[in-house]
């Protein structure tokens, strides 16, 4: 007897509810979950978005703004008024309020904080006082100490009497000495499992594991990852505890972090593109295009200075410029594609999106390929020093124009045909595409230099 | 008044001791953390590795196999006796167990299972069914569920009695329908501030996010990523709970298919590798390499038929080769560098370690240089098809072996200087050192060629 499955609300029901349909939106909104919302939002209008958050209930604000990303945190934070931002701010952990208060301008944050309780106020500015990329960015300054003397009882009443906002971490008590310096951990599973009466200091795990506040992220990650840490105290020059970190962000800093590696691998971020506008991507992809077309340029005139094209124009000139084409496809290829993994193994990309991110990816090849291919136009016109070359520049130009917008197809293409077939896309993203690309490039390199040039 | 900081253990401490030092081994390893002296392992001879496993009580045994990774886990295992196995095994989470039996011959892991607890082996021989890569293959059997009519106190019951082994997630309760499917959850959090009369129902989470047993593991991280979710519950075909992923294994989980991506794009793993010999980083790089041979010579073909060298053999004849050279340096130096990158940031690669990491690095460049320059010499004198070009080929095959081991000194020495110099060697990681090693890589070539082919 198999459960009829439950039909979960989906994106293109919220938007036939927002272009008229018969439920109420808050209705609607009710049976959405946060995470699902706030995805789904990167679809629409900033007057929909604006909806949509008016028509949520405090809590659902919380949650959606625990939930969304910056560019769409901004837009739902821009539609509150001081006391309605105060009143999220309330329900919120204090580590998101201060990447919250981030957000907004100086004032802003400083009227709200104004209306806020004045010692949470006070901790919350001290909170906001740290750099974002170390153990004090990452901490929350609101979670639960004992003394090392008390009972298990102590300790869980104390728990029950710090209740804060929902949104708080789940991360067991700290135990700490006369001096606030942390000597013990107790999860909250121990606490359940042993009796009230038996002392803190019996069945803590004194292995205390610390950082300073002023620890990188990425190390405070490693600690976590390597010791398995449910969370990790982050103490003062004093050896005095001031904030915690979880290990749920922790690990999340550790995977911006391989994100970034990536990201600096392949010259752009893969994730959440296909959501960006085309100029936006152009821009973000451009700067390591520049760089290959320099280094192409370079290699170019090293090979010019060492094996000079003597009368024999076209033929070795061409070859010169090889390293530039094949170079701009490959970095344009493994972009698209790596783009596009990412977006399958995260979900971002369903097969109704397929057809318009292959479009737009195409669109940024081609506009990519018409920068660049402009610029080497130029810069070989002038190099290769002869009036007669004009010709020649505008063959090479042509070229890169082709080739690249072919890698940025082909970067697209073959991964969408692997996930359509059932093969892992991972497995083309990489050396695979590009030696296609390579092989390709050099390909439509000599095809428009015949075509151009005429050489036989 | 700055708390004297304790003298943590080192691994030099030990390897002193293993060489004979005063203190006895199993009271130095009593101070040790497990994840520590895992990573130490590493460094030691397999028979130290034998001599440190033995001088641990149980429990020690237990959190070193829990820590340590493949290659070293092996090692361990092979020291014990099935009824040592036997004890290790109760004292593990079910899912560790099934991991490390899986490391085993078959008859052994038969021969221990017959001698643990009956039920707990038919539960181990389940969980052992299914694919790794799975949600089946990832989670425990071993969790605790009530019944949804109960209250919090019969819950709190049940956790005490349901205790297992240490290592055990601390996950919070399962609650299940008369059918066993799953319909809510509860915290340890929520189980500690709710009076003990409340009805269970009244405080679970009721919104449960189910996986089937055979969902993808990447899909089972992205549930987890995405809505902040603690554990997953995992259901049959029929819907009823049989097991739960930990928030913290699905990461892993997602994790390694991030790495698995890095991998792909790099063409070898990152991680690690600087704990690896020679000729397994030889081994697990050279098929990369491979295909950027063939995919060159590929392109040199269809430029020697589009654009024939004529009389003029040596000098375009070499160009038409330069996609071989710049492609083979630009992925050796990358893949250099992004294991040091990934080596740094995880805290593989200390101070001391740096110089006989860069000579190891060097000399594996240097060997995919030997293979691949003579893989090419031979096919591209073949495929000029003239005795007098055996030269040409020499030349060539001595260009790729010098560009690809400079590559990897590039690779090495470009991050250790950053790193020296306080700057993030991830900066320069990608599209910088391509650049600067396919500049380089074009000066070898044409260097080389002006040496042994006397070109002006």
């Amino acid at each position: 007897m198999q459960p009829e499955p439950e039909k979960r609300p989906e994106l293109k029901d919220l938007q036939e509810i927002l272009a008229g349909g018969a439920t109420p939106l808050d209705t609607f909104l009710s049976d959405v979950r946060a995470a699902d919302l706030a995805e789904w939002l990167y679809e629409l209008e900033e007057l929909e978005v604006a909806r949509v958050f008016a028509a949520l209930d405090l809590e659902g604000r919380v949650e959606l703004l625990l939930f969304s990303e910056d560019p769409v945190r901004q837009t739902l934070l821009a539609g509150l008024n001081e006391e309605e931002l105060r009143q999220v701010i309330e329900e919120m952990p204090a580590d998101e309020v201060v990447d919250l208060l981030a957000l907004t301008d100086e004032k802003t944050a400083e009227r709200v904080l104004r209306r806020v309780d004045f010692e949470r106020a006070q901790g919350l500015r001290e909170l906001a006082s740290y750099e974002a990329d170390t153990a004090g960015g990452l901490m929350t300054s609101e979670f639960v100490t004992v003394q090392s003397d008390v009972h298990v009882g102590d300790a869980i009443k104390e728990i029950r009497s710090e209740e804060g906002p929902a949104g708080e971490e789940e991360i067991g008590v700290f135990v700490v000495d006369e001096n606030g310096r942390p000597v013990g951990f107790v999860s909250d599973r121990e606490l359940l499992t042993t009796g009230i009466h038996t002392p803190v200091a019996e069945v803590m795990d004194d292995d205390v594991i610390t950082v300073g506040v002023d620890e990188d992220q990425e190390e405070v990650g490693n600690l976590v990852s390597k010791y398995s840490l449910s969370a990790v105290p982050v103490v003062d020059d004093q050896g005095v505890l001031i904030g915690v970190v979880s290990a749920e962000d922790a690990l999340e800093a550790l995977e911006d972090e391989v994100e970034e590696d990536i990201r600096r691998l392949v010259g752009t971020s893969p994730d959440e593109q296909t959501h960006l506008s085309i100029s936006a991507r152009v821009r973000t992809r451009i700067p390591l295009q520049a760089l290959t077309v320099v280094g192409g340029l370079v290699t170019a005139f090293i090979l010019d200075k060492a094996l000079p094209g003597g009368g024999e124009a076209g033929r070795i000139d061409i070859l010169r410029y090889l390293p530039i084409i094949i170079g701009l496809a490959g970095n344009v290829g493994i972009q698209s594609s790596t783009i596009l993994v990412r977006a399958y193994a995260t979900g971002e990309l369903s097969q109704e999106r397929e057809s318009s991110v292959l479009g737009s990816e195409v669109i940024v090849g081609l506009m990519i390929g018409l920068l660049c291919g402009a610029a080497t136009m130029c810069v070989a016109t002038f190099m290769e020093g002869d009036p007669t070359n004009f010709s020649f520049g505008l063959a090479l130009g042509c070229a890169i124009v082709v080739a690249v917008t072919w890698a940025s197809f082909l970067g697209c293409v073959v991964p969408m045909s692997c996930q359509r077939f059932g093969i892992d896309p991972a497995i083309v993203a990489g050396p695979f595409l590009i030696t296609l690309s390579d092989i390709s490039g050099a390909a439509i390199f000599v095809g428009v230099a015949h075509l151009t040039l005429g050489l036989a």
